[in-house]
């Protein structure tokens, strides 16, 4: 009896483990998923993409769209005004890796036009952009993808905190220019992927102007001292906004220019003979064709909030930010912080296990930090309890980066994951 | 009490109106949604994006979505099965504009690994790629956003039918080649945008060999003989199987080449050391990062039709073309056919006022006739009981282009269409 209790019991926990795995690896709403900025159920987004999904639309033309195409208007024209353009355009792409490829199409656009129709070959040289070297790695992809080459986006070294250095970005360009290379676009970031890095706006604003280059900035936040100044920014509803994935957008300071750089005239959907004003057909600002209603859900979810609501909302995920730094800070044993101020909602930190606490500080302990992190992930997925992503950079051996980013976390949910960090990754 | 019925009844007959237009604006799972490819309502495919909302989860890791990975696995090779690939590799785009993207990038890889690094000044000449006069735009966006340049996208004639000449296409590549350019990929398309024309793949295939080029395939059909020659191929659920938009995949002849195109190495992504195995992360394919999960609802449709499931739904479609082209010829008076043996389910047609059809053809009549078209569009919009699309077309004025794409269409939906048609544009 005892023993099929036993049995039962066994069987349930096992169920249970798997679901609270499902759970966790499925469902990112869960408040112990840190694994990323991309997550969390707001429910009223929830809502908006179901109706998405049964009205099943297109966001190409005004014609099948009308009201979403509005939506979109009047979401975009808000955004501007939250970052300071005093006009301006935007579009939802999908994924900010794609907005950031339609920032540097239109910056290159912008200083040659004729490469649309006659390609890089026509131009005088070979074009450079300019990025941190702890941005994200869709820069790289977009040199790659428009023809440039991964070896003209040049890395700027960055500060201890992870942040752009103005002097070195000035002192790359010079050198790129004495190669004869063209220089056109810089790349700022804030709120870089592991450290929650701010790149210096003004100072790199400062730098482009210098040399006139096209300023874009890859935001996490919703505002930043300074980003007025950009060209363009890409802006990820999906990320901190906890709007459902996928929810990007990219704004520039100039109208017209989007347009300009990617249309292709297609007769079949952007008649100009339509019975309505085409100007609100958007999809010949796009090298997409179809594209996916991303307006509603955040739509619907700014007419919920306000922008008080998202202002908490923000607040809340710093919050979280802050109580857990300040946990950790108590247990200086058991978890080394990488950056104990961090500038966003990324924590970076050593799990250490209970060997290594004694163990004198040096390449040994290090190298050994570095080897129990993903294994401790591995004890991770295998209980389902946590998602914490980890990763190297630079001369950091693997490292935990806790991203909060769910509304859904509340302070038990980091008193849990102390416990189970140290109740998993004690012994090893 | 007459008047006020009769008010009452306006005002209803307003609200219904207000409602079949949302109904029809809002929702292209209507029958008499007729505008474009990507339209419809499979419950199940809703049923999918439903449940993909709450999980809410990313497709670039299997950390974070293993069991969606795994259905992209078993879909994908499902795919490649049918398409005739041996083996290969596949992965879903945010749309066929990006699969196609896809599909250049790996082939420009594939001629020339060099320029992911170095770039196109890099390479000993001008990059140019073929694609029939009649294919979609989206190829000319590639050209662009690839530094090709537009110039470098070479236009193949077609015949009276809408097909690419295979004569005119090696005549083009010679003329290419003679002026110092490097052809390196050629698309054929099977069902052209308007017309819905397949271009002779084996023909095609004959001239990729003998010049040895990459052979693309953007297809609208789930099997065309002669596709398996091809080295990668677009497939877009999200049109005629009526899986809700977005859901685009890109498949490839040669396994490996997606990812050495593509990949950045993203530490904080792509650890190589993690807990599983690492090749069953999708993120690095990509220049994306962010993936939304659109295969759940394409996997679950597939468990829920099957094959034979589709191929009836196919047949469905192409016997309702085939209606509505008998109905027509049966007033010839009233719908001019572009042509009377559509080979997909797009069916081209003019209709005649009542004033135009006793005009002697000609010019004339030929100019007042695509004059009209824009106008009953209009109407339509207006009356909120019909969405087709129509557009010019070489040198053919405005016409119809009516997509059946929704497994909700019925006899009686093609019979109203024509009546409506009838009533709205009768006296213009």
């Amino acid at each position: 009896m005892e023993e099929e209790e036993g049995g039962g019991g066994e069987e349930e926990g096992e169920v249970c483990d798997t679901v609270t795995q499902i759970v966790l690896v499925w469902f990112t709403g869960h408040p112990r998923f840190m694994n990323q900025l991309s997550c969390g159920t707001e429910v009223v987004s929830i809502a908006g993409e179901w109706l998405t999904a049964a009205a099943n639309t297109n966001m190409f033309t005004y014609e099948i769209a009308p009201v979403f195409i509005l939506m979109e208007h009047v979401t975009m024209k808000h955004m501007r005004k939250i970052i300071g353009y005093k006009a301006g355009d935007s579009i939802l792409a999908p994924g900010g890796s794609v907005s950031n490829l339609y920032a540097a199409l239109a910056a290159r656009h912008k200083m040659f036009p004729e490469y649309k129709k006659k390609g890089l070959l026509a131009l005088p040289g070979e074009l450079c952009m300019f990025t941190s070297l702890h941005s994200h790695y869709s820069m790289m992809g977009a040199a790659a993808a428009m023809g440039l080459g991964t070896d003209n986006l040049i890395e700027v070294p960055v500060d201890e905190k992870g942040r752009m250095i103005p002097s070195e970005l000035d002192r790359l360009i010079q050198e790129a220019k004495a190669k004869g290379k063209i220089p056109f676009l810089v790349c700022a970031t804030a709120g870089t992927t592991v450290m929650g890095a701010f790149d210096p706006l003004h100072a790199v604003a400062d730098v482009c102007e210098k040399y006139k280059l096209w300023f874009h900035v890859d935001n996490q936040r919703h505002k930043m001292d300074g980003v007025e100044r950009s060209q363009s920014i890409t802006w990820n509803p999906h990320k901190l906004m906890g709007v459902l994935l996928q929810c990007s957008t990219v704004h520039f300071q100039e109208d017209g220019l989007l347009i300009s750089c990617n249309q292709m005239c297609a007769d079949y959907l952007f008649q100009q003979d339509k019975p309505y004003d085409v100007n609100y057909d958007t999809g010949d600002k796009v090298i997409q064709c179809g594209r996916h209603n991303d307006i509603f859900k955040l739509w619907l979810l700014w007419r919920s909030k306000g922008d008080e609501g998202f202002e908490k909302h923000m607040d809340h995920l710093f919050e979280m930010t802050s109580y857990m730094i300040q946990r950790m800070k108590q247990h200086p044993d058991k978890y080394e912080l990488l950056n104990d101020e961090p500038e966003c909602t990324n924590v970076c930190f050593w799990y250490v296990p209970h060997r290594l606490r004694s163990m004198k500080a040096g390449p040994d302990r290090h190298k050994l930090l570095g080897d129990v992190q993903p294994i401790l992930k591995g004890r991770m997925m295998t209980a389902g309890t946590l998602m914490i992503g980890y990763q190297p950079l630079d001369h950091h051996p693997n490292f935990f980066r806790n991203i909060i980013s769910s509304q859904a976390v509340r302070r038990e949910d980091i008193d849990f994951m102390l416990e189970e960090l140290d109740r998993l990754g004690y012994d090893l």
